[in-house]
């Protein structure tokens, strides 16, 4: 259990992380992960309900990718059709198959999409208007209804307040370990009376992971009372420091998602969505509960990159603005040669230089300062002279932290990656065998 | 052997390569290529030289990366000198070393750099104005100046107008085998006279690789007679169809430099600089004399891309813009996922398809067309059924050819890269040891 205490000028937020949280840990809602059949492998879950006890507000993010898929597509037109908006709605049911994007299957796809929700809303009971789907796997390959109907019924079955784990394993594809985490959010207004929600959540990886947003599914959901516009600006807001900051290897999905579902089923907050408008005290406890949770499963997604065996943090200061801080960082994080260097444990500064000499970014490499674990291995754009014993000691940490000061202004940013393995080229030079 | 013939509306162009042609065929060149002690490996030329009988116009192109090096910075300064231009003057002699970059060491390098030319041009009894040097190797070590001392006697001794291919290997780094070649050009002008004149070179990859120039080093050499800064023209030309078009892992070197040098020396041209201004059909017979060499160059940078085994060629058609014809054919070329496919023999088109969709490039991907080696794959951002035998077969093939159309518009491009293998990761995360 960790726990952040934020003291701001207006109110005390504490956020606690919960032991084993997930999808289910906010007040009303249900979960659950079964093997549905889109995978030939039986003990391999692939079909993962999240289901709230009511409809309730959502919003959702997804990929800018063109060549999005068609549950992007759908699960968009489904929140318009409630609500008049692509980024929000009045929803119960997210429904995830993972073994088949159902990406590049055309107006078929979105066909097997409506049938997929009529599966799933006749099972539960409810409209499918009220069903956002997600889909994650291979591209270009029809997804089959079979799976839906034959899965639905234990699906449905299975769900439960402790179902989070298990809808997590069912929307792994290359993931090593199912991403979830949660946290209890406590905060006094000027009322001094104590109120708390719960933010919990669930995501996926783990290749062709790229802002903005990535192969990535996640479904967060929260107890809090927030109102559908609301909840897609605290989401886009979190998104924007935790998810989008991410890369593995600079390919961005076709099917990324991250849905958010408000119960408002808190019962000791004694709030109402009013209190929780955009702007008020408890819409900004709100949004640093939803961040604290999006960059846990975000450094998650990126220690377990594809082929991963580190977690990579750069830091970059000192930029011009936030645009070139994020050029800069991204540069970093994106270049295969700074990602083989950390793989091989070699404090090769250069090539992290390379990468912000070619980034975009303004700045003077006669400014520019290079830290790698503590390390500094530049300043004002030379080579400091550093021990290589304690360089190899330093790299035996899971997390490599570089950190980069361009001198150039005042933006900042921090961007998570992996390093670049055998490992990497085995899963995806061999991904569809 | 082999033979382009161009027949354009105003003259008729014959290009024909010359069988182990290389940086000296042009004449009026010398070169040599000897181990002065940069490397370790007493059996691995570490420093090229390459010598015109006269001083002659010289152009160059260099890398746009902000970290870029010391020599780049002071070849810049050399030309600026000579001309009051930074991309064109009068030089004689380009020297490189291999096995230290000479990067990211401030105004040192650049001391180093001078005292290099110094060297060079007291050994070659010319002024030290009229010397260029490259640099390629490792980035943020101080360059010695031992082996500019110890080795410029014997690479001097060894110049030879045979000395290209040893020049050649004097420039490698990660590459597996030396990059020469040469064309010769025949053209008619009006006058019903066939002349001829000879476009050699010699260039090294083959990792952080990728346009605007790469960790590339290329010096090309021509006898025809062309004066400074229509050679400069001709060399921006050629490079935006070559080196700018490849991209081996999306770095971008502190040290990328291409040189081209004009001897006039053709003795069968009969022509003039008058005759070679730029717009006139002499220098439209050199710029395709030029692209064709430089073209071959690039290709060989591709090929021998860190750890390939597959030449690849992307080819998009039908983009809206030269840039968005760019934008999407690097972004297939660049993605990591594309790359491994290809290494693991797999028409994972749907992988093409998502690097398409987030390139930036403006399409809608109802109007795609994607084939590999030959084979429709996706028609109208629909997968097509395809024999994977067949497609296994194909991917035999040393070059693996993707062609998009992206049903958008007019203009098209090419893009040459590599696969991505176990090897390249062997190669880059234990570069320094």
């Amino acid at each position: 259990m960790m726990n952040v205490d934020i003291q701001n000028n207006q109110a005390r937020i504490t956020v606690s992380f919960i032991e084993n949280g997930g999808v289910t840990s906010a007040k009303g809602f249900k979960a659950s992960g079964v093997h549905a059949g889109f995978r030939a492998n039986p003990d391999r879950k692939d079909l993962a309900l999240v289901v709230a006890d009511e409809p309730c507000a959502t919003a959702a993010v997804f990929t800018q990718n063109v060549f999005c898929a068609a549950p992007v597509r759908f699960s968009k037109h489904q929140l318009e059709a409630s609500s008049g908006n692509l980024g929000y709605g009045c929803m119960r049911v997210v429904v995830i198959n993972s073994g088949n994007a159902n990406a590049a299957t055309g107006t078929h796809g979105l066909e097997v999409a409506q049938a997929e929700v009529e599966i799933v809303g006749d099972a539960l009971g409810c409209p499918s208007g009220e069903v956002l789907v997600a889909s994650t796997g291979v591209i270009g390959v029809e997804l089959p209804l079979r799976p839906f109907e034959e899965g639905i019924a234990p699906a449905v079955e299975a769900l439960s307040e402790e179902g989070g784990v298990d809808a997590a394993h069912g929307i792994m594809t290359t993931d090593t370990y199912p991403k979830q985490c949660a946290a209890r959010c406590e905060f006094e207004l000027t009322d001094g009376v104590t109120h708390t929600f719960t933010v919990g959540g669930m995501a996926k990886g783990s290749g062709m992971i790229m802002p903005n947003m990535a192969t990535m599914i996640a479904v967060i959901t929260t107890d809090a009372p927030i109102a559908d516009i609301d909840l897609h600006s605290a989401l886009t807001q979190a998104t924007s420091v935790s998810f989008n900051k991410v890369t593995v290897d600079s390919d961005t999905s076709t099917n990324d998602t991250c849905i958010l579902m408000a119960s408002g089923a808190a019962s000791s907050s004694g709030l109402t969505q009013q209190d929780f408008v955009k702007g008020s005290l408890a819409y900004g406890a709100f949004v640093q509960a939803l961040s604290s949770v999006c960059i846990k499963l975000a450094r998650d997604m990126a220690k377990d990159g594809e082929g991963a065996t580190k977690l990579v943090t750069v830091d970059v200061i000192g930029a011009k603005n936030e645009a070139d801080a994020d050029l800069a960082a991204r540069a970093v994080a994106n270049s295969p040669l700074v990602k083989t260097a950390i793989a091989g444990r070699d404090a090769n500064w250069g090539r992290i230089a390379a990468a912000l000499g070619k980034s975009g970014a303004v700045f003077s490499q006669e400014n520019v300062d290079i830290d790698i674990m503590g390390m500094p291995v530049c300043k004002k754009g030379l080579t400091q002279e550093f021990d290589e014993d304690e360089a190899l000691r330093k790299f035996e940490d899971p997390e490599i932290k570089i950190f980069v000061d361009l001198g150039e202004g005042e933006a900042s940013t921090t961007v998570w990656t992996c390093d670049l393995t055998h490992d990497y080229i085995s899963i995806n030079a061999d991904y569809r065998s």
